[in-house]
This record gives structure tokens, C-alpha cells and sequence, in this order.
């Protein structure tokens, strides 16, 4: 990794609360995998909506390419930075607090990230699938940057070759075990 | 009706689009029957975030005492409106546009008028109620004054009045014409 | 807080069943820390109709100017005390008892508060959000008292210095332990 | 037909609504067709409580051995009638009203007659169901008079004819014209 | 309780499992309190059609006026014995095992019950509402039976008094304990 | 195609009612279309239990290979012929009737198709997938008959051409009228 | 069991990962119980592709007559294979890990493998059916194999005699202990 | 708009269908709007899974920047050409065909263009969303061309003066007509 790409984090992350830390940790990690420099804060977009407006409208300069905005309640996080930048901004519906969970919350979630308005729109992943944000926030880099997407290739080939590992282990399991 | 009370609108109403007019007509027409002022515009959460910051910030000082916020998409409009003022507000979700309409779309609309953060309540009726929202709007600016109270007590009484009669047009067309 | 206010309570809480207190002692903490004057009782809208029935009828004679009602089972109880007054009723729908959670009660808690006939709303908050039914009916108050108002604009304050305290926690680990 | 039989209707039919007076009306041909006497009337649940409480409470005192209860909302008439009777209540979840129709209120409709509390059942047929409704009272008819279960048998007999015929279309269509 | 009424069953209780049988034991014990009798069995719908098939055949030769059907897959249990006979037939939606608790198997269970073809109606509970189930064979042979139905009055009115202690507790705990 | 072929049918198709021909006639003629011998009939798996019966102990020495039973409700029909057979049975959900389109039914039929118990598989196909369930049907036979599966494999690429054709077309949109 | 028999495995069993393992073991030892050849492997579809496809072209030349594709995401196993080759393809949805269960990932693995195009059936069994998933192989293995279903009618049959002992241990518990 | 930038597409459209043509023509009508160069074809990928490996596998080669690829059935196209690059791949869920509309094929289009495995990200938009689909691929392109990002500038400015023109209407049909 070159000290200079640290300095300026391509990607903001922004999470609804503390509490979605853990999740995110995983994002990091993935991005730190490919040196990719990022920034991390909390935004609760209607505590706070001032905030999340000033957010958005600095993105751009402060060097950000991408952003990436999970929360676990309905994702105005990622809709409303959305509305105050043209950057592209990823969306991840989240599972903050298992004891709570409950299938409204989970498709109020996962629907109102996807459902912005037309012009707005938000890149949405899955639920809770925060590897995938971080993967496609990489990809949309990788637009502008080959070194980027060199990383990315190597990325997707460990990937398979693991996968590869794990059907060895599948057949072996199958035959010396008799499954 | 007295002039003064109509001078100072008491309820905001602001709808997605002016695609909604003809769901929040239904609306404008009971408040101007039970003899409420009230003000209508409308507001797009994410193409235009800075009217509905200042509409929020506003309405206070502009003399409302309840909100009622519309939308087609995701209710953000609601939810934004009530991160920025303390007065109550009111959620309708709605169903814009019938060529267009889908499970998800509604189910977003649904959910998210209703998964607001704690601290941040968006008194939520049913899909398309309208009415409803009028209604309760009354219902909260009766919790000050007392001659809007006996209103819906009127406005009650009548309806029972309606639900009696067709009760008899039912039994009638039993008994009759041997249903 | 002021002796006179405790005396004649400003909202009622009814809720289904005793099960549902450890939900609903939130929402009294809640009020406690605002100062608003309340009372608490348990209701079975299907068991004892003519007891919801009383509730009621008597609401508005015993001084409540708003009544949150909160059930686990489909919202009836909410639904039925609001045909019987034009106070506004804000109602919860509730996940009572763990081992028996269900996709079709959620459902039916969350649908049936929503879908009241037109002329009867009750003001639907988030499955469990029992703090938001307490800070709605506080809203409503303070439509009458701006005392009330004033204390929910700190209370609002003082969750945005918790949300700035989360961000730094927040950015913090990202920087120190390189997440 | 019996004359006596007549006069005192055994089965009450409830609508919310007149204008579930098409749907209702394939129930009463129905009941007709197996000459069971029978009574119509519309209530609405929560606009008129205090009807629906009488219904129930008077329908054992006028004859009646089994309520049908129909409605297009959420339906709180079965539940309400069923809370103030010991007879069997049986609920029909409807569609009323095709232009507004929503997901949201299909399922309300649905759950919110299925998910009473213990102790209060309503025994629930399928969306729209009104024939299972009528035929389902016959039975409970049946257990108290053979005549009634001897008419159903009847009934049944012919419906299989009917089949019958059906299969022989089908058998043919697939035959003589290559389907 | 009479020797006599024993003997006779009046209810038949058939479950898709022995899983089943922790369920289906709190039906058993509310017959037993109102002293009525009943038999239980298990089947299998699909893997053993013939002995369903035998079953709802002599239903009514056994003696049986009501029969109980519980399942926690599709509920085709209830609906073939419905095929077979016309006494009424309730149907119970379960949930047999935690374990593989699904939303699909839950609505599978759920809908498959209520939706039977017009003219083979199952008296559908809600999930997992055995006493419901218990409750509503009651009420069916209490349109035959008076002392039945005045057991039924006496059980609903011990369960008015469990609720009012409940609001006693409810409302001690908010006064004395300040919730 | 081979006179000796078509006098055993190969493959039995049977349908909830005769309103589910036009769906079934799309089968028909692919099935016509490969050449594969078949026979059609409707039966009411609740209505005549014992024609379903007698249908699936029959359907191995009437000389079928496959069964698909296609039906609008809950589909009890590919269930209770899959109790009595080991031969294949492939399920279509199908949605019958429009007017009476409703969500419950259709993932009633859907969830009810797919959810057998352990050791009575039913292979089922999309909702309203007649082409699938009749194309599944001669892969089976292929199991069984090479030059089926060659027709198949024809089959498969002329459709591939078409798709060939459609991009050709969409592109040229695309050039020619600048879309 | 004939030895050549074995060599050739006539069914081939694919898994989205090997943490999908503890659910095939299950259909493995179905298959073995009934003494059918098969060969197990883990695919991933969008990781490996170009495996995915190898398997596809590959599976007839191998000696499959049926295969068996079970995946926890969206199943694009199963259709992928399908989409390359004419041999019958089994879709299983499964529930992967527990800890990251949700309603969504749970429809998207039903839903996605039932909704293939016209032409390209996956012949789909219920959430985690696994068994039915073998069951349903065994069965298509049947039409070639005479004595591949006289082994599933002993196999039914056991299953029947397990149905009867269960009976008798819910009739026991009836009676003895009085429920 | 610059010729040379014309001859390169930046952006490759791929839909499952003709059928899926009008859709997707609003999305080319964004782009030439904004001036970006774009290519589209039609590609069925389960019907030609190697022409959707060609096109994934030669996306980069050709110069794309960005590829949209939208389908009316569950969206393997989206899914297969995101597994065969690591260009950023915006999926969009159609509803195709209104008359074969339905709630699982809607949520398979949905959710199976979400939920792809970790590492193959698919960027998500909403039902429907063809213009969002268009519009972040712009936002991508605009992370690498400033002019692009001025140009989306611009057209959000033209949305905010739409909007406020809407609000106006609004306004003046509540004041004039008195709504």
C-alpha cells in the first residue's frame, strides 16, 4: 500500500449507530484486504438530519469517490446523503439488534433503500451484506483506477481457488465417509 | 365558520407530488367541512431535502399545530419532516400511481412511515387512508379546544346516522327481495 | 415537577394483557423523565368488551387527553377504545411473548392497528416502538402546553449529544484500531 | 320447506357494510337453496359499538344457533360479536371495494379474524369464502338436526356430479380437438 | 360429568404426528375441565391417505359431532377428512418443530387450512390456537346441548375475573413501584 | 412419430377444474409439439376424494411415466396423487380465475405444492409454469428414451435461435431509432 | 445391489458450499438406504462459473440420469445447471446458517428456484426438503428401473407401519394418561 | 456531445427480453439526455447461459465502464454477468408482462437480484427502476469525468425547479379552487 492513497480516503462509511459497528468491522477489513483507504462514522439520520445533510453536501470535498451508508432501521441514511451528492452511494440494509428483530423491520429496511425516487437512485445490497458494499465500492474505484481492479482479479481468483478447496472436501466426504 | 381561525392555518399538509391531489383532496374536503384551517404543498424528501428541512424548521412559526405528510415511495417526507420540529406529524402512505403499483412499493410505503428511531414517532395510518389522517389531526387539535371536539362528536353522529340506514337497506333487501 | 399535574393523569395506558408491562414500563420511564402525569392499567379487548367499552366512554370525564394502547395479539383494543371516545388514540402493536412469535401475529399486531375504518383513526407507531406511542402522545400535549414542549425539544437535544458521542466512538476505532 | 321453520331465522348474517351486499348475497342463495332460515343485517364495528354489543348479546335470545360475520377490513365485527356470545361465530374475511384494494388490507382482513385471543374463537374461512361460510353454518346445523345434515349429503351427491361432468369436458376437449 | 356422556366421544382429535401431542395435550385438558368427552389419534395425511379416508368416513358412525384437525405442515389433514364427512371440521395451523421453523412452512400451514374449495369448508383457528380449536368444537355442541353452553358461560366468566386481577396488578405495579 | 407411442399415453395431466384448461392447453401442445402421448382430465381433489384415489392407485398400470396436476387452490390434487403413486408427480400452482386474484391464494397454492411431508416429494414449477411442468415432464422421459431427449435437445435450440433473433432486434432498436 | 451399478453414479448431488454438508448428509443416506449410486460435489455458482458449467455439460456423459442442486442463496445452481443440460434438475432451497437467517434470504432461495424460464424447469421441492429432494431423484430413477420403485413401495411401506406405531402412542397417551 | 466520445459505449444495457424493451427505453432516453454513450442487447440467461459468459467475459475488452442488465424473471442476468467481471453491474428488477403479474414472481425479481454470494456484489435499484438503474451508472461514470458529473449537476437542478413548479400547483388548486 502506498502512503500517499492512505491520506485521502476514497470511501466513506456511515452507519446509523454504534451498535453496527460490528457488521461494518467486516467492510473494513475487506477494504484494508485492498488497501483501499476509507473513513468510518455514525450519522442516526433523523436525530441528527443536519448533520447527515452536511455529510453529504462535503462528501465530494473531501475526496470521497464512493459512499457507503448501512443502517438497521429504514435506510434514510443512504437516501438522504444520496440526495445531497452525486456520488454513488451504497446502501445496506441491516439486522442491528437480534433481540428485536422482526419481519417488518427487516423489510422496512430492505425496501426503503431500494425504493428511493426517481434520480436518487441508491446501489443496494442484500441484507446485511456488507462484504458485498465494500466489494462494489472497490469495483465502482476500479472505474478509474487499474491497479484497483488488478486487486480485485487477484481477490476473485483466492476466492475460487477456496472454492475449489471446499469441493475437495465435499467429494472426500462423500466417498471415504460414505457421507 | 369565524374568519380569524381561518387566517392562521392550523394543519400543514404536504404531499410527494401533485400526482397526489386527488387522494388528498379527500382529506382537505373534512377538514373543510368540520371547519379546519389548513395549508397544502408539496415536497419531494430526496430531490428537494433542503424545502423539507425548512418546511420542518418552519412550521411551528408558521402557527401549524399538527402535520400531515403524503407520499407515494418510501415516507421519508414524514420522517424528515418530524426530525426537524416537535409538533406531531402524521404518516399516510399512498399508492401514487395505479399503472405502476407493486407489492413492494407498497409494503415500502407502509413500513417505512412506520420504523421511524425512538424519539422520533410519525403517527401512522392505513394505506390510502386519507380520511384517517384528516380525522386524527382533528382529533389531536381537540385536545386544545373544545368546539373542535363537539365537531367530530357531530361528525360521529352523523356517521352512526349513515351506518343505520344501511343497515335497514341490508334487511330490506333480505326480507324483499328474498336477498 | 409540579404536584398539580401528577394529580389528573394526561394520558392512559392501557395495554392487554400484564405480560405486556416489561414492554410498557418503557414507555412509563419515558414520561416519568418528561413529567407528564399518567396512569397504567391492563385491558382484554375480547375478554371484557364492556370493560374496554367503559374505558372508553369514561376517558375524556377523567381528565386524559390522549390514551396509548398497546396489544400483542391483533390491535382491537386500541381500535375499540378509539370508536368509543375523539380523544386521540395512539396504538402499539406488540410481540408479547417470545416462544410464541409468529410471521402472521406480527402481521396481524402491525396490520389490524393500521387498518381502522375511515372516521376512527388510531395513531399507529412501530412494532414495539413503545417509546415513540409515549413521545407521540408527549407531542400531542404539547400541541395544548408549551411548557411540554419545551422539555421535548431537551430530550431531543440531548439524544443529537448522544448521537455526536457515538460518531467519535465510532471514528475512533476505525482510526486507533485500524478497525 | 317447512312454514315453522321459517319464522325463526337460525343463522344471523353481519356485513360491515351494504356494500358487501353482492358478496353476501351468493351465502343467502346458498342457505336458500338448502332452506335454512336465516336473517341480514350490516354493521360496522367500530362506528357503531354499541349496535354490535347488542347484536351479540341478543343473539342467543333471538334464536339464532350460528353468526356469520363478514367484512372487508380488518374484521373486529366477528371478534366483537364472537366476545359477546357463547355461539359459534364464523368469520369471512372480504375484499369490498376492488379499486382500493392492497395487499395491507387483504392480509388485515385475513389475520385479524384469524389471531383472536384464547377463549374467544371465530372460525375463519378462506378470503371471499362466503359459500364455505354458509355451508360451514349448515353443518354446524347438522349436528343438531339429521334433516339439515341429511340436505347437505344432497348437496354434496350433486356437486360430485358436477365434477363428473367437468372431467368428461375436459377428457373430450383433450380428444376430439386435439386440445 | 356423567359415565354416560364418556363413553360416547363427541369430539374426534387427530394430529399430522406424535410431535404434535405437547399442542395438542392443552386442547385435552380444556375439554376435560368443561368435562367433554373426546378421543385422539394420529395421521399421517399423505403417507397413510387411506386410514384419513376411513377416518372421516365413520366419523359420524362413531358418534363423533365435531372433529379437530391439527397439522404443521399443509394442513391437508383437515381438509380431506372434511371431504369425507359433513360434520364440521376445525382445523389448527401448527408450528410442529422449532428447529425448522420457516416463514414459508408457517404460511403454508396457515393458508393451506383456510383455502378448501367451495362447498368444504374447515372452520379455520389461528396458528397454533389449540384452544381456540378446543373452545369452538365447544361452542358447536353447545348449540345442541344447553348445559354445554352454560359451561361455557362459567368458563368465560372465571376468565373475566383472571383479567381484572391482571388490571389489578398492572395498575399496583405503575402506583406503587412507579413502574 | 410412431403410431405404437401414441396408444399409451405417457404421461397423465390432470386440472383442478375444467376453468383450468386454457392454462393446460399450453401443455397440451408442447407435449404435442415433441410428440409425446398423453391424456387430460379434471378432478377436485376435495369434491371427489375417491376419484383422486382410484387416479393415483391406477396411474402406474394405465402406463403413465409422469404425472402433472395442475390446480388453483391449495394444491391438494398433486399431494393426494403423489400419497398413491411412486411415480413422479410434478405440481403447477395456478392462479384459476382472475376476478378472485388475491395474495393469499396464490401463495396458498404456491407454499401448499411445495410443502409435503418427507417422502412424498411433488416437483414443483413456477407459479402458472404449464410450459415447465409439461418440459419437466419429458426430461423425465428422457431418463428413459434417448430420442425423446434428442427432440429436447432440438427443442432447446431453436429456442436459442429466437433468442438470437431478440437480440438482433433490440439492438437494432437501439442503432436504427436511436430507442 | 449389483456392483455395476455402483461404479455409475446415477445421481449427482451439488452444494453451494461445503457448510451445506450436515443438510445433504441427509439425502445421502437416503440414497443409500435404497442402494442408488450418486457422487456428491460443492459448486459455487457465481465464484466458479465456468465449473458450474463443466458440471452441466458434463452431467449426461457421466452417467447422471437425475441431478440434485441445493443452495442457500439465491439457488442459481440449480438453474444454471439446468440451463446445460436436458437431464431433469432437483432445486432445493436451503437455510445455510442459522445465525444470519431472514425472511428475505428464506423467500429468495424459494422464489428463485421456482421462477425459471419457460423451457428450463427445475423441479423444486419445499424449504430444506432434502429427503424429498433424494425421494423424488429415486422416483425419476424409477421410470427407467423396475426395481428402483419396487424399493420405494418396501420404503413406503415402512413408512406406513411408523405411521400406525405413532397412532397407537397417541391413542395410549389419550387414554392412560389421560392427555 | 463529443463524436469521439460517442463511439466508445461506456455503458452496456442488457435486458432478458424484447418483451422488456419499453422499459428500458426511458433508461437510453436518460442517457442520450445527458449524452453518454451506451450499447444494448438482449441476452436470456438461462436459455443461452454462454452467449451471457461471452458478453461478462468480453465487457472490459470492449470498453464498458458499467453494465445494466435487467430482467423481468428472477435476475440471474444481472447475477452470471456480475460473476464474469469485475466491472460494476447495476441489476434492475422488471415486471415484464402485466397480465402474468404476480406477488412471487415480483419478490423472485426482487430478492434474487439482492441476495448474490459475498465478493459478487450486484447494485441493486428498485421495481421498475429503470432511470435509477441509468442515472448511478452515470454517477459511476462521473467518479472518472468531471464534465459527467457537471452534467448530472445540472440535471438534478432541473428536478429542484420541477419540483417547485409541482409545490405551486399544489399551492394554488388548495387556494383557488379550495381544493
Amino acid at each position: 500500500m502506498q502512503q500517499s492513497e492512505r491520506r485521502i480516503p476514497q470511501i466513506g462509511i456511515v452507519m446509523g449507530s454504534d451498535r453496527d459497528l460490528p457488521h461494518m468491522e467486516k467492510a473494513a477489513r475487506f477494504l484494508r484486504n485492498l488497501d483501499i483507504p476509507f473513513e468510518m462514522t455514525a450519522l442516526s439520520a433523523y436525530r441528527c438530519p443536519d448533520r447527515v445533510r452536511e455529510y453529504g453536501l462535503s462528501a465530494l470535498g473531501r475526496g470521497f469517490e464512493v459512499v457507503i451508508a448501512a443502517s438497521g432501521g429504514t435506510n434514510e441514511l443512504a437516501c438522504l446523503i444520496a440526495s445531497y451528492t452525486t456520488l454513488p452511494v451504497i446502501g445496506v440494509p441491516l439486522r442491528t439488534d437480534e433481540g428485536e428483530a422482526s419481519v417488518s423491520r427487516e423489510l422496512a429496511a430492505l425496501l426503503s433503500t431500494l425504493e428511493t425516487p426517481a434520480g436518487i437512485p441508491v446501489a443496494t445490497v442484500g441484507f446485511n451484506a456488507v462484504i458485498n458494499a465494500a466489494c462494489l465500492a472497490v469495483q465502482i474505484l476500479g472505474v478509474k483506477d487499474k491497479r484497483v481492479r488488478a486487486r480485485l482479479e487477484e481477490y476473485r481468483e483466492s476466492r475460487r481457488a477456496e472454492e475449489t478447496e471446499k469441493a475437495r472436501r465435499v467429494e472426500e466426504a462423500a466417498r471415504e465417509h460414505h457421507v
